[in-house]
């Protein structure tokens, strides 16, 4: 098995190390060709590792960082000022060769800047994106949406290179071959939606290379039929979150129908292993780990509110693009698409005059 | 009792005069003191009358029209060539003044294509917004959104204008003085947002007749801190689509959990009060009926796949912006607000070049 090497900015995240020490230690036993490298405060990090029981791992290291980036900092302070936080630490280790991936829980705003800054967009990208998965009522297939907010008011040539980057990662991780790509619209006709809608919809219609299927309005991207749906960041973050919100409504809902008195409570203790059933398949942690895509380098963002089960699963995730080789997949494609040269190829090839739809 | 008269586009929606019908007769038997205009195809509305039991109303009356706009129709050919069309002739009503309302299920589109031009804005107001209720968690307090897909790409003068007219509507029908106004964005952080959310942030906050409360993130619309929730039509409507998409997906996982095995099923049987009362909690259908706000006159759009009941509450929401005198209220609101005359003031206050924000 080949080694990974997988960089932790263990000081991101509502929770910080309380969470992300026992998730590292978690993933770490289930990977015996994993190390992970705990980027953070060393003395917080060793204490939180002593006062675990099985710490001593020697897969695991600490890789000291002086700065925190804070939660609601703003992206370009966190990036002027924070050049020893663990997040840019992390970002760096990424960037010089010594790990394979980052992950953090931290500032989205911050995390994305300071990886943009440092590791760059790959030949012919203009933009990264935010990519994640999510269920759909198939109960087997999984949908990829993006942008999730990286970008705001996304041309068309942005909203083109996030549907190549999503087929990619599909193709990769997943082994569908022919991703079906749907655009996120609020109306089937061709006659609705706004002029960058309109315009992405000829490019993908235009493109052999992509399998494009049409629009695709909100309330039918959860239907099981689209394989990658592509939007803009701004509207693709309402969609996420208005997802979230929905479902923590529908949770409040199911409790409270079942504690209205004491014979609903009576029913519901009866109901328990269903509802119980029910809670893990609504959990959005196993769906934890939304990927940087379009830049030279694997950075995980995980939710900033992820408990130990979720942030576990954000680091899994930096392992299935690690050893799917993802950023060198994008490279390659994006190359064939637009002529472009791929990463490892050419020393120059990261000259963004050589993107055509610059 | 004042009497109330409603027009009721007969022939729209995926179900037509079968829903539609027995949805007035619901309310006729409902208002003591409400009048229908059913307009449509008169023997098909004739014979759907004849097939219900208790359907000779005289309060209820049948408006002939010979054409029918199609669900996936071009709003433009259908404003431009079905004059006769069962959505246009109720329209039409509106603006003769021979009801004070009309409410169809038809293609959003062309209604709203169709009502602006028969019907025009208040002054003041450059565009309509489609505007709806929508339940919070607190389980009292609603919310409204807008706009919910009327425009693409508003301005902020565009937007700013849905929250006055928002906040007018919440004041009018819930009583609520200085309802709060937040405007949906992708971060509560100053620095995030699209160019056009930035610069309504600056005029609600200048805005002394609005209570503007900042920011909000789709995850917490839901939560009952906002009254209004302001944003782009493509937005809101993806907002809205997907939580539907979302409620939907959650039926299919509470169903699927109670049908698992016998045991389930079981269980599923001795919940079946709980899991009704959640069912009724969780129908949409119970806030449907959005409103085409900012036009000189009342119209009411249905759901496109609302059955009896949920079209029924679409024409009780008419009946209660009859009562209120919505548009009225906007109008003056408006005119108090950026210094142009009110309807029903001046015969000369719809030009448009009183608008300042023009």
């Amino acid at each position: 098995m080949k080694k990974l090497t997988i960089a932790v900015d263990a000081m991101g995240g509502d929770f910080g190390p309380s969470v992300i020490v026992p998730a590292a230690l978690q993933v770490l036993a289930k990977y015996d060709n994993l190390h992970l490298v705990l980027v953070g405060n060393q003395e917080i990090l060793q204490n939180e590792l002593k006062s675990r029981p099985n710490s001593t791992n020697s897969r695991l290291t600490i890789h000291h960082a002086s700065q925190r980036v804070e939660m609601n900092e703003s992206p370009a302070l966190a990036l002027r000022g924070k050049k020893d936080s663990s997040m840019r630490v992390a970002i760096n280790l990424v960037k010089e060769g010594n790990v394979q991936a980052c992950v953090s829980a931290g500032n989205t705003g911050a995390l994305m800047a300071t990886a943009r800054f440092v590791l760059k967009t790959l030949p012919g990208i203009d933009r990264p994106a935010i990519v994640s998965t999510f269920p759909t009522v198939t109960g087997k297939k999984n949908m990829r949406m993006l942008d999730l907010g990286a970008n705001v008011d996304s041309s068309a040539e942005s909203l083109f290179q996030f549907a190549v980057m999503g087929s990619v990662l599909t193709t990769a991780v997943d082994g569908i071959e022919n991703p079906k790509v749907y655009l996120l619209n609020i109306g089937e006709e061709d006659i609705k939606g706004n002029e960058q809608v309109k315009e992405t919809a000829q490019l993908l219609a235009n493109s052999k290379m992509i399998n494009y299927m049409g629009y695709i309005e909100g309330d039918e991207i959860y239907r099981g039929d689209a394989d990658v749906v592509v939007c803009d960041g701004f509207v693709g973050n309402v969609a996420l979150k208005t997802s979230e919100g929905v479902a923590l409504f529908m949770k409040k809902l199911i409790k409270e129908a079942f504690h209205r008195n004491w014979m609903t409570k009576l029913v519901g203790l009866l109901a328990f292993p269903v509802l119980k059933t029910l809670a893990k398949r609504m959990d959005p942690g196993q769906y934890n780990g939304a990927s940087f895509i379009g830049l030279q380098g694997i950075v995980i963002k995980s939710h900033g509110g992820a408990k130990t089960s979720a942030f576990a699963h954000a680091i899994e995730e930096a392992i299935v693009e690690v050893e799917k080789n993802i950023p060198q997949r994008i490279s390659d494609e994006v190359g064939r698409l637009l002529q472009v040269t791929p990463i490892g190829k050419d020393k120059t090839s990261d000259d963004p005059q050589k993107n055509p739809l610059n």
